[in-house]
C-alpha cells in the first residue's frame, strides 16, 4: 500500500492544522493509502487526542528537531536531520514511504526533496508546477519559482514534466504546451525564449506555440511553461488577484459565484508538485488549513499512484 | 499651445474610432491644447464631415502611406515615411507637435519614436510604462514589454523614469519603487535582479525594496519595476483576468462593482507610455473605442505640458 509521509510540524497553522488535516485525509480516503506523520511523538499524540482521534490508518515517526522558516535550506538540511520536514523525505528515500508533504519552510523542503531523493532530467532543480484557474479549464504553470537564470534546454524539461503531469494525472490526451512570451511571433522574447521555442517545437510533447499572459486565462493550452522568476509572478499576482477580489466583493453567493470561488480559493488545491525528483514532493500552501493538507495528501498519493515521477524520468532519458 | 499628433490610420476601428476619439478630446479640452490628425487627407476629412464636425481645434497633415499590422517595424520607417504612424512621430522631431499618439503597430511606432526623436539614459529602448489597478492605489508598472535581456542599470533607469511620472503627473511625493522579484530578501532572483537590487538601493528614488507578484495587487508601492517580458506577461494576465471577470460575471451593477469597472477597463487610461524618449510618445490599444483615443490625448498633452522627458532627461544624466 502506498503511504504518504506528512510533516506535522511545517505551516503557519502546525500542528493543529496538519494533524487534523491528516484526521479528514484518513477518514474519507478510508484506507486507499497510509500517513505517516513525522515530528515529535508527544506534540502528534497529543494533537490527535484533542480531536478524539484513535489513530487508524496512521503511524507517526518521532523527529523532534524543528525547522523554522528562518532557517535557511543548508542549515536545516545539516543540523535538523531529525525534523518532521526532513524525515518526511528521508522516509521516502529509505522505501517507507511512496510521496513526501510539507507546509514548512519551502526552501528546506525544495532541498531536502533535492539533496535526499535526488533529480531526474537536466533542470538545476525540479520544477514547481501548480494548476491555476483558467477560463472554462485547467493550466498547468510551471515553474513557479524553484529556478533562476534558465536555459533553453530547461524549459524543455519544464515542458516534458507539464505535460506528463497533464496526461496521467488530469487525463489530457495530448495536452497542448505552450510556452509563455510576450508576442506570437518565434522571434519575440529574449535569446533563452527564442531558443526555446525551436527546442519546443522538437521535443516529443504537443507544443502549440507561444502564449501570452492572457492565454493564462482565457487561452487553450492545458501547460504553460515559463521561467522561475515570471511563473512565481504570475501564481503570486493570481493569488492577489482573489484576495484582491474577496476584499472587493466578498463571497459572491450566486452559481456563477459559487463556481469563482471553488475554482480561485488555493485551498481546493493540493499545492505546488515538485516534478523532476526521483520520488514526489509536495509543497503546500504556508497558510494551509486542514482542507488544504488534506487535499494535499491526496494529491500526493495519487502522484505517487500514478507514478508520474517514474514516466517523467523514461521521457526525460530520451531528450538532452 | 502644445500641440499633440495622432495617427488617424492606426488601430482596429480606425480611421472612425480614431477621428471620434479626436473630436470627443478637441470639443472637452475646448482648446486647452490643438490636435493635428495624420494620414490620408481625404479620408481624414470625409471621417470628419461623417461626424458633423466642423474641424474646429483640428489641423490635417496629408500622410498617404498605410502602416499595416503585418509590416515589420524596419519596413514600416524606412519605406512608409508619408504614413499616419510615422509622420506623428516626424512632426514632433520637427518642432510642429509636442506628442505624438498611435493606435497602430506597436512595434512600428515603438521604432519610429526611438529612430526619430532618439533615447536619453542607458535603455536599449525606451520604458513601457502603464497604469495598472490595485487595490486602494495606483500602480505604475514598467517595463511592460519594450526591451528584453535587460542588464541591471537598465532597471534602474526604469525605476526613475517610473519615479518622476509618479512624482510629476500623479502628483505622489517621493513614490515608493518597488522591484518584483521571487521573494522579499536580497539574494532572491535572477542574477540581473540581485544586482538591481543593489543598485537601485545607491539610486535617487525612492527605492523600497522587492515586491512580489500579489504587491501588484495589495501592496504599498507606486511604481514597480521589471524586465519588459515579465511586465508584458502581466500586464496581458491583468487584461485577462478582467476579460475572464466580465464573461463570468458581466458588468456588477453596485458601489464596488461600479469602481470596480471604472478602475480595470482599459479604456478609461489612455495607452502605455514611452518613457526614456527625447519626447512624448504614446501607444494606445488596437482597439481602441473613441474613449480611448480621447484619453490617449488628454494623456500625451499632460506628460508634454508637464515636461516630464525633459524631467526624466535631466535625472537620467545624473546617473550611470
Amino acid at each position: 500500500m502506498i503511504k504518504v509521509a506528512l510533516d506535522a510540524m511545517g505551516g503557519d497553522h502546525a500542528p493543529k492544522a496538519i494533524v487534523e488535516g491528516a484526521i479528514l485525509a484518513a477518514k474519507e480516503s478510508q484506507g486507499k493509502y497510509g500517513i505517516i506523520l513525522t515530528g515529535p511523538e508527544g506534540v502528534i499524540k497529543d494533537t490527535l487526542a484533542s480531536f478524539g482521534y484513535n489513530g487508524e490508518g496512521m503511524e507517526i515517526f518521532h523527529a523532534p528537531d524543528i525547522v523554522t522558516m528562518e532557517d535557511s535550506p543548508t542549515v536545516a538540511l545539516k543540523t535538523k536531520q531529525n525534523s518532521g520536514l526532513v524525515t518526511c523525505v528521508g522516509l521516502q528515500k529509505a522505501g517507507k514511504v511512496q510521496a513526501s508533504v510539507s507546509a514548512g519552510n519551502s526552501g528546506a523542503m525544495m532541498a531536502a526533496c533535492l539533496m535526499v531523493l535526488g533529480r531526474v532530467g537536466n533542470m538545476p532543480r525540479p520544477a514547481i508546477a501548480c494548476d491555476v484557474p483558467s477560463f472554462g479549464r485547467n493550466v498547468t504553470l510551471l515553474d513557479c519559482g524553484a529556478n533562476v537564470d534558465e536555459k533553453a534546454p530547461t524549459l524543455v524539461h519544464f515542458g516534458i514534466c507539464g505535460s506528463i503531469y497533464a496526461e496521467t494525472m488530469l487525463g489530457i490526451s495530448n495536452p497542448k504546451v505552450g510556452l509563455l512570451n510576450m508576442g506570437e511571433e518565434e522571434k519575440k522574447g529574449t535569446e533563452v525564449l527564442q531558443e526555446a521555442h525551436q527546442l519546443l517545437k522538437q521535443a516529443p510533447i504537443n507544443f502549440v506555440g507561444n502564449v501570452e499572459g492572457r492565454d493564462i486565462m482565457l487561452g487553450e493550452v492545458d501547460v504553460i511553461v515559463t521561467g522561475g522568476y515570471t511563473g512565481n509572478v504570475v501564481l503570486k499576482l493570481m493569488e492577489g488577484f482573489y484576495e484582491y477580489h474577496l476584499k472587493t466583493f466578498g463571497k459572491i453567493d450566486s452559481p456563477q459565484g459559487r463556481k469563482f470561488h471553488e475554482d480561485w480559493d488555493y485551498s481546493n488545491r493540493g499545492g505546488a508538485m515538485l516534478l523532476g525528483l526521483k520520488g514526489t514532493g509536495l509543497i503546500t500552501h504556508g497558510r494551509a488549513n486542514a482542507k488544504v493538507i488534506k487535499n494535499a495528501l491526496d494529491l500526493a498519493y495519487r502522484l505517487a499512484n500514478s507514478q508520474v515521477s517514474e514516466k517523467i524520468a523514461a521521457k526525460l532519458s530520451q531528450v538532452a
